[in-house]
Formats: C-alpha cells, sequence, structure tokens
C-alpha cells in the first residue's frame, strides 16, 4: 500500500454522445419519445460507448467475486458459513440462480475465488477466509494488494477480452456485515440505520448483526482519511478484490451495471478510489436493504426497478440487464429509421 | 346484444398451487427466499397454469388490436390521424418498437385490424374508424357485436394455437381519448383526472381532449348500469375487441400481461363482464398516465416495473415479459433443486 495514485484517471463518459440520444428521441415520433427511462439507460450507454446510435450490447459478462468472512462464525447470517462453497460449486456448475438468469439475458458469468474456506481452486487466490473483523484484522498489507490486483487484472482481462458491460456480483456468507461496515465507517452511518431485516432474520440475529458492526467500524474510527487502511482492516479480500475490479473497468471505459448492496458499496469505495467512476455505472433493481439505497444515494444513482430481490451473487443486476440491452436496441432502431 | 351472459365463467386460478410456491420459496435456501417479487409473479404463473413448480413460459404472444377514432379529427392528439396505418405498416413489416422488443424477449405477433382508416388488411373488419364520440355512436349495434366476437374468437384462436401467456396491445391515433371517456364513465372519474400531461401534448391540447372527453361522458350520463351500451356509445370497435379478447382469455384460463392505461381499461371493463378475470391479469409497467393508475387500482394490480413509457402497443408489457419468464424459470429451478 505505497502512496502512489491507485488507478489511472477515469475518463468522462461522452456527454455529447447522451445528449444527442435525448435529443433525437425527442423529435422522434411518439414511440421514440414514448420510451421513458429506456431512452435514459440508452443515453448512458451511448455515452459510455461515445457512439450515437448506441452498438448492442451483445457481450455482458458476470464475475462474481467469492470469499468467506471470519465474522461468519458469529452467527450474523442465517446461513451455516460452509454455504458460500457450496453455492459458489452450484454457480461454476451452472445450476445457480445467477446462471438462470444469466442464460435468459444472455450474458455469461465467471466466478473467482478470492478467499473460500477451502482448497483453491483457480489462481486468484488471496487468503483461506478472512480475518473476524470486530477483533482483528481483515487481512494483512500484502494480502490486500493482492486482492487489489487481482480486481484490477480481471477487470484488464474481461475488457481485452471483448466484454461490453461489465456485472460484478458477491458470494460468501457474512459478505453484507463486511460491506455495511465499511459503508459505515466512510458515511458516518449508525449501524442501526444500515442494517435491514434479512429475510427470515430474527431479531436475535439482527442484534448481533448491529453489535459486531459497531465494534468493527469502533476499530477503525478516525482513519476516514485513510480509506485503504480501513479497507484492510475491516473489510475482506474478495470485496477488496471487487473495488479494484469496478475501478478498473472505469478506468477502462466500460459501463458496469451493479448488483445489490455489497457490490454498490464496492462502487462507492471505487469512487472514492478512482473519481468519476460512477459516471460508468448504472444501477441494478433496489434492493430492500438500507445499505443498497444508502451507497446509492451517496453515487447519486437511481435503479430502474425495485423487486425486493436480495439473493445477490449478481442476480438483482441480470434481472435488470434485459431492460438495458432492449433499450439499447430499440433506441438504436428509433434513431436510425428516423435518421 | 342480447341479454344472455357474454362470456362463460371465468374459473378462479389455482390459489393452492399459489401457496405452494410461496412455502416452498420461503423454505428454500436464501437465493429461493430472495426472489423477491419474481416470487410473486412466479406464484401467479403457477396459478394460472394449475402447476408447481411452473412451466417455463415458451409462447408469449402479443395481439395488437388497430383501429381509427373519428375523435382524432378533434386535434387530441400530437399525431396526424393517418399514423395509425402507418405505425400499424411497421409493425406488420417487423419494423416497429413493439417487434423489437418482442424479439428480444422471445414472444411473436399478430396484428389485427379491426377498424383503421383504409382499406382492410384481413378478416377481422368491424369499420373504416369510428364515430367521432362526443357527438355521436361510435358504432352500431352490429359492429359492437361483431367486434366482441372478433376478440373472442381471436383468444379462442390463440389459446388454441398454444400460446401460454397473451400480451394485448392497442394502435390508433385517439384511443386514449376513447379509453379515458370508458374509464371516466365507468368510475365516476373527472376528465381533469384522467387526462395526463401527454410526452409533448400542449396545454392547448390537453384542454381540447378534457372537453372532448366531458362531452362524450355526457352523453352516456346515466347508463352506468349498461355497460354494453357505453362502449358501443363511447369506444370504438378496436376497443370492444380487446374487451371481449381479454375476456375470453381469461375464461380460457391464459395469463395476460397489461400494457398501459388503454389496455388496462380495457381489462378493467372486461373484469365487470366477466367477473373473476382480473385474477388472469398482471400488470406491466406503469405509465405515468393517470388513467392508467386508475385502472390499476380499480383492478387491484401492482406493475413490477415502472419506467414511465407511454408508447403503447404492448411495448410496457412486452418491457416486463422477461422478469416474468425469468421469475418462472428462476423458481422452477429453486423448486426442483430443493425437492
Amino acid at each position: 500500500m505505497d502512496s502512489t495514485p491507485l488507478f489511472d484517471a477515469v475518463a468522462a463518459p461522452d456527454e455529447q454522445a447522451r445528449e444527442d440520444v435525448f435529443t433525437r428521441l425527442a423529435q422522434a415520433d411518439t414511440v421514440g419519445a414514448g420510451l421513458g427511462r429506456l431512452g435514459e439507460v440508452a443515453g448512458w450507454v451511448a455515452a459510455c460507448q461515445g457512439q450515437v446510435p448506441p452498438r448492442p450490447v451483445t457481450r455482458a459478462r458476470v464475475v462474481v467475486f467469492a470469499g468467506d468472512h471470519g465474522i461468519a462464525a458469529r452467527g450474523v447470517s442465517l446461513l451455516d458459513p460452509g454455504t458460500s462453497v457450496v453455492q459458489a460449486e452450484q454457480v461454476r456448475e451452472g445450476a445457480g440462480a445467477v446462471n438462470v438468469l444469466a442464460r435468459a439475458a444472455g450474458a455469461s458469468i465467471r466466478m473467482v475465488d478470492v478467499s473460500l474456506d477451502h482448497e483453491a481452486w483457480g489462481d486468484e487466490r488471496v487468503a483461506r477466509s478472512s480475518g473476524a473483523v470486530d477483533v482483528e484484522d481483515a487481512m494483512t498489507a500484502e494480502q490486500f494488494d493482492r486482492a487489489l490486483e487481482i480486481g484490477r487484472r480481471i477487470a484488464d482481462q474481461e475488457v481485452d477480452g471483448g466484454a461490453d458491460l461489465l456485472i460484478p456480483g458477491d458470494l460468501g456468507v457474512g459478505g453484507t456485515t463486511v460491506a455495511a461496515t465499511v459503508l459505515g465507517a466512510f458515511t458516518r452511518t449508525e449501524p442501526v440505520a444500515i442494517v435491514g431485516p434479512g429475510v427470515g432474520m430474527t431479531d436475535g440475529m439482527w442484534k448481533i448483526k448491529v453489535s459486531v458492526i459497531r465494534d468493527a467500524m469502533f476499530r477503525v474510527r478516525g482513519l476516514a482519511a485513510q480509506p485503504l487502511e480501513v479497507l484492510r482492516m475491516v473489510s475482506s479480500p474478495d470485496f477488496v478484490a471487487l473495488v479494484g475490479f469496478i475501478a478498473q473497468a472505469a478506468v477502462r471505459r466500460t459501463p458496469l451495471l451493479l448488483d445489490g448492496a455489497l457490490v454498490t458499496t464496492a462502487a462507492y469505495v471505487a469512487e472514492r478510489l478512482a473519481p468519476g467512476a460512477r459516471d460508468w455505472f448504472w444501477a441494478g433493481q433496489l434492493t430492500p436493504e438500507p445499505a443498497h439505497l444508502i451507497a446509492l444515494q451517496a453515487l447519486d444513482l437511481t435503479p430502474l426497478i425495485a423487486l425486493d430481490m436480495t439473493a445477490g451473487q449478481g442476480t438483482g443486476a441480470l434481472a435488470e440487464l434485459p431492460l438495458v440491452t432492449s433499450a439499447v436496441e430499440l433506441v438504436a432502431d428509433e434513431l436510425s429509421s428516423c435518421g
């Protein structure tokens, strides 16, 4: 963790292209003018591509960053910590919810095992699980550097490989506790305001989660000006890899569709480390998690849809992907046919 | 228009199937429990099919009912009355917005020329345009009967042909004025509360539209107990065909995904003529048209998404279709894998 800039400067999307889309749609017949928010999202894609009409999105890519979290042992989730590996195995085998949605939306999936608590599957490994952040550091400085570098490298690989839209996903029990800690520390939000009731979560579990987050936030009090140190102490390797991936994708001028609370918190951190990254983000469906809304508001993003989905792994972004791809196709069609 | 019941009784969907979906999803791992409103829509499809897990929706069919409206000559729309035929031609050629969205969502389209103002394309013809409803009847009793019969017959054809989800669409300048009149007459709502500003509509046009609707509503005052006569006097043949289509689809136990203000108003009338039909409806995306919300509230339906799309022709329902088909596939997958 040295002091040179972590990321190259983020270029701005082509605002003229966005304006052109809006102007030409407004001048179109009522069908073009009646596309509502689909016009907005197509304008964003055109701005990211620097091209009017925008090219169809045909190579959307989901990258799921998987990791276990020492904090899961506290009972902050309904799920047994061992569930992370089981779920990751499902996704690898093509049998997860994210696979179903990706197939339906025409996207492909890459699973990255950053820090699952098992024998490693691939080369992108940082650690076997992570420290319990209420009492100890999540990772060492070396692990932090490696996690960030893995995220950055995967973004480069995916962009070089031709991905035209990236969907970062998270997988791992305890991940939302880590994300809530980071978000609370950076936005100075009380844990009780960040932690939602969760699906099936008992009052007892909610209290444990809030108190764990409070303890972890206390460990990084006064470090708001040192975001990297905060991440090292209270996030997790998979979270850091997500941050690196998102920031580097923006550096590489590639649009990102953001899933729920955890990914959006990572995107918020990416914007801090690589200012301007947010212009390359579009928000996936809104979850009922308070942390999600807080992170979106901090990024000034508005989801197209709100389906109360909390399944994670990129599913909330994938549910929105057909709207994004259709919007681009519709607008390209309208703008071509009306000159 | 005789006094025998217009439609066979509408059977209720299988509520036990819906409950089974909800119960089994709640017992599933967090992915299944985290599907949010996608679980609701899958439960509705399961109830319509009477089957758990639900079968994938693979033969969704859009049926666009096209017609011109004498009232369009008053200047109630931004569009020249001749635009209806041009737009219908586009859809027939596969070049309309509805075609783009249908292709993306895997649905097929049928265009029915009920009363366009030109030489007829097909056999489902009732009239060349319709009466200007502020001063004259929209159609004769014979035309009314024929329009209703056409809608009913097409529903039968489509269900017999294997459609597993139907999306009724509307096409024709002045159609929303007709729908607003019908909705105002049946729900006793003031025209000013029904007519939205519309895309690009001037204040002058808005005033004309409101006053035309007021005049038409005045013509059917006191006829609230005679819905067929109201329809004959102030709707249009394409609207009546839509009503017949929607009611008969429900009679035939086929789920319907409803587009914007006009289709949803027709669905509201279908529920009056064939009580229980509403249980076979799901709401497509919410438009900013006040009439749309009024009709949805009367039917107690909540759209999954709100994109401010006002393009009509079924586009608002098609934008939502990928969510419906993915929801069914996801839930079927979850329920199969967890027993």
